[in-house]
């Protein structure tokens, strides 16, 4: 209540300079800043010093600026040089409840997980019952619905690839029947050889990104420079639906085009010389340029690969964990049954997936690795849910983002940007041109406001879940300060 | 001096029973168990409780036992149903300094690394100070000589598939020379086709063991299981050279096996319709069964490589950080140069790569994803550097590894096992057939002693660097209870 009146409240705001209603306090950080406050351009000289250091040891082209994380905090990130930055950014979306989140601080003087911290599990072999309420409270607490069992691991990439594995040993299971390895097959994959490592794939979408690992970076075609230089597996790639915007302006179009993706697959499915073990889907895509599509093409999506009993990976390890409104991005489509594995990390700081029991393997020690995930991050994971709902923070997702998508709208009405789409608060909008985009961001992080891009000329929104509507108003005013600068 | 007058004692010391010198106390840990104390079997019932809960959830049949960290100590692992057990397998050869480590529970109270905890930065887009300091004090302090670079993530594999990654991207640059990426390079990357994704390998060894990612398996023939089912990039192979023991009676032998190892890799290198980017080594080979070879033939490697201008990359995650006397086993190689990349993770908490500032790659995120390391572990990695100068852990380690090797040889010149090699206390003995193995793993647990196995029919002892000449004692006297029995 207290937020929807205070939503209100800067509808009707009419005044517009830069941060105006920074006098606004955040419901979820009493001492949050009032707003973005700038020292010196960005990076300062205090981040140029130390990324100067860094870059004997490190390469530093990537780096934005030097963060402070003990000045930091909520929805605010301050640097080297003492800059207050609105981030939007958060870590590459992966900063779920804002920096120095009490529910994360508290955590840190809790002897178990100080213990956790200084006697790192190797899970598959001593396990502790800590862990086991871990996964209770965190990964099963949240499970998609019908999703019974996880395998936890480091990364996101390494969270799908493991997917990809299971998804390998479960056709070549149920080709095999109730016969045990051939010899054949044993001796035959110690020389990296058919029959016992087989010739199938993962089928992935255009612009999708799954990781730069081996096996994801095969399912990854996001940019030519993630893939170039890096020898792949020849695994098929299906087009992703390019939706035209305004959604309702373009229904036909795009309509036509979810179903010629559908059809595309379909055909791709029926490949028997390189049978393809499982699909994996973002729900958006999220480096290749925030593509959606709707959830009638994802139930369609899911039915095509049921109807050639191949597995069905959700990849949410960007979108999963309340940004988009709900804890998985996935929710929205209503799905019939649960996919058969979805990948997480990121805003979960515990990265993994999850698989119907039918997809252990046969034998032990073919999922399994020294760690197989972290304690410490697992306790993270159960701060995070709780955070989530003790706070209904699924609902403040909501609401800021319908309110931010809206403002979007209005201003893409103005021509400052196009293709305003989003799901909760995972938004996106693109400019004109790459070089356009480029020099927004940089100007956005000089004005105070933290914020990325990705595909070529798109700019994605990564609030944390404590992203709230005066948030998005000095996001706002200060997007309108630099495209009508 | 203090050490070494206890170990004469232990020399002297004939009476045998099990643990007899429980009375000993540790340098290390004054408050250790004096020995291994048994109230049942392992697992005990409320580990197996545990397993259940957790078996809803997790695929348990590779655990052992469920750990009770918060009452471990030093060298002793206690378990749920309050079993302490000497642990000389130490979380798969990746526990430092000993459980609850005062150096690591310290840590878990700083300011800084509770804010390193609570706020997870994008490393390659917001380090923080912190950061560098991390990278300076643990990574650099320890490079190998002639290493200035570092790239971090998250685990083992991912180390080195980065590093697989970077060999690559070396290889095709010096091809490409001056020249932009073509066109043709950049269409065909985003199809996973030549000339973007060359069909490039990397060479590793038989019974090799590198990871279980799609990359790094590729690169591991430890064991079928670990292959089967799982599409796999066809690289090369060098047969590694199975040593004779013992050595001393047994030269003729190795050399000519060494020498036809390094001829067949020569051989190997010579291919030009799929060039090999890089030779991966590890200095024992681990998982593979405890494989050593002489430094004349680890020179050897690096010679043929570079006569290749091939890549010399060792994988150092299971060796590295103390284990074989030396901070890194190839120090004992005496090199005329540095490995061209070091790769790392377990013990040192923090998993990465060293590699020369030539092998940066030309661009930006070529090398890059979300998280590319933890700082949490890597402040741990600081400790771990600290707490092994400060306790001279590496004279420690020589000297109980020189002491174990001694006493094992004497158990092998009594048949009792045989084959036993080892650098430091990176030790390794085989026994008559897999099966006689297996029940030897099972009996020393059910006697106080947590061990494991590698290879076919090999134990490896993988204790932490702080395991001394009397737990040593304990660890042969149960050793030769249970052979004996």
């Amino acid at each position: 209540m207290l937020r929807l009146t205070r939503r209100s409240v800067l509808n009707t705001a009419k005044s517009f300079h830069p941060n105006a209603r920074r006098g606004m306090a955040s419901s979820f950080f009493p001492d949050e800043p009032k707003g973005p406050s700038m020292k010196t351009s960005v990076p300062g000289p205090a981040s140029k010093a130390i990324m100067d250091r860094m870059n004997k040891f490190q390469d530093t082209r990537s780096v934005f600026f030097i963060a402070d994380f003990a000045k930091s905090k909520g929805n605010y990130i301050v640097d080297a040089d003492g800059n207050t930055l609105l981030d939007v950014f958060a870590q590459i979306a992966s900063i779920p409840l804002g920096y120095n989140s009490p529910a994360f601080l508290e955590l840190t003087n809790k002897p178990a997980f100080q213990t956790a911290l200084a006697n790192r599990a190797a899970l598959g072999v001593n396990p502790t019952e800590d862990w086991v309420d871990s996964v209770q409270n965190a990964f099963m607490k949240v499970a998609p619905k019908g999703m019974s069992n996880v395998f936890t691991v480091m990364c996101g990439s390494c969270a799908n690839e493991n997917a990809f594995k299971t998804a390998f040993m479960y056709q070549a299971a149920k080709r095999r029947g109730d016969k045990d390895f051939s010899l054949d097959e044993l001796h035959s994959c110690m020389k990296n050889q058919a029959p016992g490592s087989p010739d199938m794939s993962i089928l992935s979408f255009g612009q999708g990104f799954h990781g730069r690992l081996f096996g994801s970076l095969a399912a990854t075609s996001s940019k030519a420079l993630h893939k170039i230089d890096i020898p792949a597996f020849d695994w098929p790639r299906a087009p992703f639906p390019a939706l035209k915007y305004p959604l309702d302006q373009n229904k036909e179009h795009n309509r036509a085009i979810e179903k010629a993706s559908i059809e595309a697959v379909d055909l791709l499915l029926q490949n028997k010389t390189r049978p393809v073990a499982a699909v994996i889907v973002e729900p958006i895509q999220s480096e290749g340029g925030d593509n959606h599509a709707s959830p009638e093409y994802f139930r369609n999506l899911q039915a095509v690969c049921k109807a050639h009993d191949v597995l069905f990976i959700v990849d949410e390890v960007q979108t999963g964990v309340g940004a988009s409104g709900t804890f998985w991005a996935h929710e929205a489509w209503n799905l019939p049954t649960a996919p058969d594995m979805v990948t997480f990390s990121k805003k979960f700081q515990a990265a993994g997936f999850y698989l119907h029991p039918r997809l252990r393997p046969s034998q032990p020690y073919r999922l399994y690795n020294t760690w197989m995930g972290d304690p410490v991050r697992a306790m993270q994971a159960v701060a995070i849910v709780n955070e989530i709902e003790n706070k209904d923070l699924l609902s403040n997702v909501k609401q800021v983002g319908d309110y931010l998508q809206k403002k979007l709208k209005s201003m893409a009405d103005r021509k400052l940007l196009s293709d305003v789409r989003g799901q909760g608060a995972l938004i996106a909008f693109d400019l004109e041109t790459p070089a356009k985009r480029d020099k927004f961001l940089i100007d956005m992080r000089q004005r105070g406001v933290n914020i990325g891009g990705c595909g070529e000329r798109t700019v994605r929104l990564r609030p944390m879940l404590t992203f709230q509507p005066h948030h998005a108003d000095i996001l706002l005013d200060t997007m309108e300060a630099t495209l009508t600068s």
